[in-house]
């Protein structure tokens, strides 16, 4: 997943990514990084640090950070390869200058790009895919920064939303399917920002102006911003659907959508495909609150606030004995026994990947005294990993790879499950366009190269 | 304000102590400490850390701290006083052995009797008030820790919600006002739990049993509680309302309320007295929200996410001079351009005390579209200091303490403002008994000693 | 041990401080502490950190340490009691106003003054027998500081060199019998230092005034001396001579005595007791260098570089299982074959405490091919235990404390061993008056009150 | 400088490469780190920390670098390029495995290399010029590691120890002109060593085998070693008489050599030299001990310890207004009164390179009371920079390169000043075969490329 952020053409190039990172901190919590180029001294900087945004910078950061041009990236977990030396901006010096680097996306022929590059000499610092694309600037044959970009990008197959700076300018890229987000504002004040969701532009006061179309590419000098060569376009468009379903944050505007209202739209459709006789309709907060009061909406049954999340937990590293299963579920949500106790009650999530969360929460809600739990996905079944950028476990732990709903609802130990279907999912955002919903369909559009010349299959963000 | 827990009777003490700490983190973020006793070894554990309770504490450390028996605090974060000298829990060795204690409220004689004590020689480590417990307890000439406990508890007015260890034992006491509140449950495997709150209960699988009652003085030793002499009552008692307003979590159950329920038909209550000719509802978030869903739910009107809340953001150090106003505002906050744009917009909170945020929000609400903003709070206006545990600005800070509710609206900017009254607030809770109600009415029953006698008052929680 | 200075008169005392700590480093390196009072804005300020002096202060930490007086203690690896709470300098805030404390020495009363106190309810915050001082000023009835330190001192038996600040003023103080070193300077520029050693007088450019004397109490305020009445005299002066042997820095001017001139007349005075018929005169570094140099120079054998010390030495924690016996001893020292091979070898060291490095370092020597080992001590045997502050084994592990030359010389593995005569030593110095020499001769002047009333004896420095 | 050491052939290779670094620490104390390869589960590890070695490695970091092979780096403070991605060992990983490389040396055609790599698209991570070690042997288009070795070695000119290991295997190699040291040695229980100084054989109990020879190249799989093809040998053999007279520890045998005799040597040569009127000779410690007591010998004055070093001291940042001049020399040293007054001195020193010490020492020597001071050095002036591999300054700073013995006896403000002849240095080594003297001389030997083709010299070690 990931998130990225760049701003150019102002002094506080750094500060104002820092605000658009803080703002996507939901598209990732493992590692935090800021790149920059002062084009008066001539040199660039960057920081790395683990964790969160707030934890890892500070006011004196910031200022060891100066520059009109600057980068940030947000890393989401994942299974391998952690560390922060996997994390980004990726930075290097080639024989044009100082290049950095962020990427948003995983890309499907990165292990064969890799291993002809080693086979050629070139030492690895990491293992994130992201890196290979460097390494194909820096051995780019071809004349200039803007040739060099375009002869590596080229190579690439799969997702990959692009930040890099070579010295003092800024070039943002978005791959020709469009998979993952990213999109352009200015700022009042004289600046351009580019970052994976509008939010970031929302907290620095920036202006939305569009979508970064797919296949495009930008390059940007201070507050100038030229079109350069698209890349070549190899099909229908396919921004990916679980973003409008899950990740990206309710406030956010995406290709022409505003996410909370696609999730509201997906409840109330929901409610229309799988009604339930109940008192009462819960949310897995944060995530399914649009989607729940869509569902309660629509029915009619009323909304109430039957769990409660606490927004504080972090890592959860103890297990005491006495806790009993479930506890994990436990440190982060608890169920109000007081709005719960007696009632038939429709639990509303965004989706379900492995289901132990979920198995947890209905639980809790019966020792919380429901007398029904009736469990709704604002969603399709989730049946097929992610190999463009969402981190999905493997096919063997999704509850629906291989199970019928029947028991999937046995496994809850819920009264009824009712999954949105993919046409009434796609119906109700069809003014967006066409999507990718390879994780819900299997149908993966861009070529996974790694994966039929028997490379192992790079997951990244 | 400030949360404490303490279980007895499990080798786990110190894992299920993290436990509630985790789930009071609301309470205070500043810092957060766990002592124990081990009884096999006859030694005692401590440690503190700043920041929060993840941040703190981690498998390595709770394993330093064995004991079957351990108490934890969680502190605010106030104006004075700050470091971890001036964290708790308090630990320190008297004559009967190893003594930790931790305190949630304030005292009001606090500093009258630290004049005392530092006359005859007592040395202070710290500045927070609940230190004098301490030296009281060590000072006193009567024989027996239960007669020196009680010696000290008796000489102190204000508000107190106690744990004390000494060795083994655990002491639990309320103050004869029960200003602050300490709930008591226990461990299906065995263990007894005090706690600030019903929620702590929760997450460690702990079953609520009662209120500690004001006045109440207990002693636990392992998985056995005796009463001691309660300490002399002085009037009718006076939880604190502003717990039911706005500083208890909603899963809490409080004094037989539950949260939610109270700031939902406080909410309920707040559409009747201040109705608005609106198009939608929406919830100033989290605290606000079962209040907002009450008035939606009363009013008819229909509740929107129309502000969605950054959990991630700690400390804003950070000022862009690009930011415009109401930037610290909008870290914590955006409001959702879709959904408010053209609308009249109902806006409801749980309480206002300096206004700058409020103000800030109605702005942002009026740049994303807007067309007019109602305001309603569901508390009255607070107008007082409280010197009882909850940390409030002076009172020249407090909004309303000399403005009227049409210069409050002027100064928010809003189209129309609406309190709740004060009956209307006390009638819906009314079954619970009689409330502290200070902050709004300037009523305060414990006397305010220090005040009196010339003495700063203290702040503490 | 423990190496304590102290500074009044000048805005830079916590620097001139810091750079006297850092020429007392050899008298401990656990933990480096400074305090100081700020007259101006009426403040103090403490920093206390672990390890060296270099390692736990730097110029940020310093420029928190304004103030007019400062004082510093440098505290020596004990047994027992290790951590920053027993770390100095103390700090209070008594009646009278901010009190710090530093205390090189060993109070043999402590504990039974610190059961009297517990009992009257007074809170330790630490283990280190020096507390105990602090709550005796603090609870003297008598008007006054400067009666309440002369109350409180009085009631001391055992060795302590002092110092105290109260607010801006300093006092220094040293035990009647005079166990422990404390000088007196002044510096050119305007400012007054007293500290344990001369050299921290040297390193600051301060010029050497005299010793404070058994007994004396001074009273420093700015650059202002007054003595005030002394401390009870209880009998013929006794500093301690195993600071001429071992503990004090060569530089060092002792008691009218340089410590390099003693060492030397120590080992010229060892060549005619123990005559050696050798080809080599080694020392063991850097202690002994002074001993063997006066061996060699009486002897007329000549004087090599035979063992090597690795001065960056820090903490030993691994031990290969390869690395064989002996290794720490090598970690710490290594033998010049090229200097060795073939010859007979005296080794000269200052005092023999465990034998168990000299064991490993004459193992060194025979495999670095020395064909005959003689062992030379520029110090009698040391068969009793010290409570005066200097940090020794008990008698138990004493090597001499029960065992004749000839099986010391046998657990060695030497081919001949040598002690310098206690009249050799005492001959050697008499121009500085009478020593204690109670770890070679069991004659404890100070009375053991601890020991003899059944209490457990305080082991600080 | 730099100091480098590997150990092959033991599953306690970290640990024993970590002793050895240990007895390095002279070479360097910026940073340090490990390098092992686990062999048996085919992976490896890597820890760098700056500081001392006791500083950034304990049991745990030693417990996370298993395998049977592993290297150790020591990193001198250079000017230029701190941080701890310019400190060793390089890792990488190359399309034969994991490559781990540490230097000790200065490559002199190290930018000419660097700049043609970069054309090609090389990318770099650190500033120092054994990175394009790593880069040549990766992108050889020979086969075998062995053959890709060879072929990078072959391209080098300058001063070249190196380390290397490709997964399990070690390869060992030392410059054709053999500028700076390596030895190699061998475990009693198994297992071979290579390191910079035979101190580092020592410690670890192992045998001294013999030098590294110049130009040779050694692969060592296990605990079985075999010569590889030499390097093309350029001329006579090179080894740096500076590591003799001041860089190498005293017990170390270089070259056939010990240190210390040739030291003492030097002294003696130097008394016959320049011999003087005086009382008494002293060393600058440590460095120039040897010389001294040869000095002494020779001349049958009396060696005195009249300069004490305090080994304590770390980083030196504070200068209070009020320490004066010669400030930095007295936190280093302190001059012995008591041993100086009234006497005439020789003061004997290894070298003098900028003299700013030197001019403080006999300073304080005059302060200290002594009468004359002779300044006597145990090796010629130093007129020209090096670079092959020793941090010296630029020739301006040098004190000898434009000024005469009386302008320098002046500034330094001697009452006479002898240098020993370089005739008279090189008789003394003579047995041990022909030395790089070109810091004295001017006289190198092995090409400056970078400096001929007009790139800047690096400086490494």
């Amino acid at each position: 997943m990931c998130g990225i952020v760049a701003v150019s053409g102002t002094p506080e190039a750094a500060k104002l990514v820092y605000l658009g990172m803080y703002s996507l901190q939901h598209r990732g919590q493992e590692a935090a990084g800021i790149a920059t180029y002062d084009r008066i001294r001539g040199v660039s900087h960057r920081h790395r640090a683990p964790g969160l945004v707030s934890e890892g910078f500070n006011e004196k950061v910031l200022s060891g950070l100066p520059g009109e041009v600057a980068m940030g990236h947000i890393r989401y977990s994942t299974a391998g390869g952690a560390g922060l030396k996997n994390s980004q901006p990726i930075r290097v010096v080639y024989r044009e200058g100082d290049l950095a680097l962020t990427h948003n996306g995983n890309l499907t022929n990165a292990n064969e790009l890799r291993a002809r590059l080693v086979k050629e000499g070139a030492l690895f610092q990491s293992t994130i895919d992201s890196e290979v694309i460097v390494h194909l600037i820096a051995r780019s044959q071809r004349q200039g920064v803007e040739a060099q970009i375009d002869d590596a990008l080229s190579q690439l197959t799969g997702a990959f939303s692009l930040l890099i700076t070579v010295n003092d300018t800024l070039y943002a890229a978005r791959d020709p399917f469009g998979y993952r987000p990213l999109v352009l504002g200015h700022l009042p004040g004289g600046g351009i920002v580019v970052a994976s969701e509008s939010c970031a532009l929302d907290i620095m006061g920036a202006r939305f102006l569009r979508d970064v179309e797919p296949g495009e590419v930008l390059c940007i000098r201070g507050n100038e911003l030229t079109r350069l060569r698209p890349l070549r376009p190899e099909g229908e468009m396919q921004p990916c659907i679980f973003e409008l379903v899950y990740f990206a944050r309710p406030d956010t505007r995406l290709w022409g959508y505003s996410v909370d209202r696609a999730r509201r739209d997906f409840g109330r459709r929901l409610a229309d495909e799988h009604p339930a006789d109940a008192d009462i309709v819960i949310s897995v907060p944060d995530s399914a609150n649009s989607a729940a009061l869509g569902y309660a909406e629509q029915s009619g049954i009323p909304f109430e606030l039957g769990l409660i999340r606490n927004h504080y937990v972090g890592r959860t590293f103890i297990e005491p004995s006495q806790a009993g299963r479930d506890f994990k579920v436990r440190m982060k949500y608890n169920a109000v026994r007081e709005i719960l106790a007696g009632k038939r009650v429709v639990v509303v999530d965004d989706s379900l990947v492995r289901g132990t969360t979920s198995r947890g929460l209905v639980n809790m809600l019966r020792e919380a005294g429901a007398n029904e739990v009736h469990f709704r996905l604002a969603s399709p079944p989730v049946r097929h990993p992610c190999f463009y950028g969402i981190d999905m476990p493997t096919k063997a732990e999704l509850i629906a790879a291989n199970r019928t709903p029947d028991e999937i609802a046995a496994y809850l130990g819920v009264d009824s499950l009712g999954y949105l279907s993919s046409e009434g999912m796609l119906d109700t955002v069809s003014d967006a366009g066409s999507f990718c919903t390879a994780c819900f369909s299997g149908d993966y559009r861009a070529p996974l190269v790694d994966q039929e010349r028997g490379y192992a299959m790079s997951s990244h963000c």
